[in-house]
């Protein structure tokens, strides 16, 4: 059963602001329910889960006794999932804590403004592919703990540490480490090779990426283009990146 | 100012089955509509637009007078618009026309099942890009005349083929072309090297490549991975499969 707090604190989580606030977040369905559980840096707060789900997930259920699980109906699932289908089971969870995040001897990701929840949840899951373990993003992207964001990371969000950080302020905190930019005009990326240690750059889905980072005078790479296409999608782009530049 | 039939011949296009009968699509928006009105192979069939776009486009309003452009208010325009932020136009074209395509000293997209408007369309949109001329679809994918993936497509609708056929009849049909399938357990993709001419075979977003199909045993590659993520998302490794493979 369902209290009106709960359907309303649930709701509150749909803005950043109120998640920020509660350091929470939350994810919907079974298998990234059931992976979030298994994180050891996610701390569970509360489910709501059908009976259907309880039942299949004994084991889980067992070991969150204390008042952590909520047992509801269809038209309580509707009342509080994000979801155009909701999937039997929502999660409120503690943001995932890292460890202080080191950039040396690694790839991580420099992301300015991607706006896309789904796209910055894409990135996310190919980072985690690729295993890099930060991604740093422009004040001005999406939240990754928007209740989309969280869905479409499809788990790597226990995973991957995403910073907010100015993006300029940041280059420059890390004068040692190469800055690759994926942009028009650069060099082919494919003839950029034995990268062990740098930020790849991946630009706005519509503006790409600003001006001032781009006189910070990175390495330009570019994706070669056989084609007619005006662009990438920004996901796309970060994929063929980070598949080729973390070759070892 | 619309009338009420034609509002509901714009709404009932948001279903493959009218779009089929009606050979027709949606497009919205003034830079696709823009593109494809550029396009010789898309016959525009009727614009709705708003003054603003009218004043800003006069050459192409001029170069279409005959009937062809009807000037709506804003509260029209929401009431045709398939878009969350209606943005000034909204355009019925006539699905491309394409020659008889070939697959010879090529390469070529196979999607086993996509089911994501919005995946089907940046797949379609990086196929531009690498300069793939032509995307066969099983019959189960989402249809790319949807009004959510021709958005997704950038004008790229109008420069790729996509036919629906039934991939196995097709691959056999088509007996001395290899197929690529992206599949976990292959050899590693950037291993293989120097293909002109093949089929790239992308699974569904949850189930992956049909054992059906991988039983024609086609050359699975694997997009290496050193981190933890269980898949990749089916348009970032259609871009990484093609990226390497479409290399001269």
């Amino acid at each position: 059963m369902l209290i009106k707090s709960q359907v309303k604190y649930i709701q509150s989580l749909s803005q950043k602001k109120f998640r920020d606030e509660e350091n929470a977040f939350v994810a919907e369905g079974p298998k990234i329910i059931n992976e979030l559980s298994g994180a050891s840096n996610v701390e569970l707060l509360h489910l709501y889960a059908m009976k259907k789900w309880m039942v299949e997930n004994e084991a889980l259920v067992a070991a969150n006794v204390s008042g952590k699980i909520t047992e509801i109906k269809d038209n309580d699932l509707e009342r509080i999932s994000f979801l155009q289908t909701p999937n039997q089971v929502v999660g409120i969870f503690k943001k995932p804590s890292f460890g202080r995040p080191s950039f040396e001897h690694k790839i991580s990701l420099l992301l300015d403004g991607i706006q896309d929840p789904g796209n910055i949840g894409t990135i996310m899951r190919t980072a985690d592919w690729f295993g890099v373990e930060n991604i740093i993003c422009s004040k001005e992207s999406a939240d990754v703990f928007n209740p989309k964001t969280v869905q479409s990371t499809m788990g790597s969000i226990s995973r991957v540490q995403v910073i907010y950080e100015d993006l300029i302020t940041f280059i420059s905190a890390h004068p040692g480490i190469p800055v690759y930019a994926t942009a028009l005009g650069g060099k082919d990326l494919f003839e950029v090779n034995g990268v062990t240690e740098g930020f790849i750059l991946i630009g706005n889905e519509s503006k790409g990426i600003s001006k001032s980072l781009l006189d910070l005078s990175p390495h330009r790479v570019t994706i070669p283009k056989r084609g007619e296409a005006e662009s990438l999608n920004a996901a796309v782009a970060a994929g063929i990146a980070l598949a080729h530049l973390s070759r070892i």
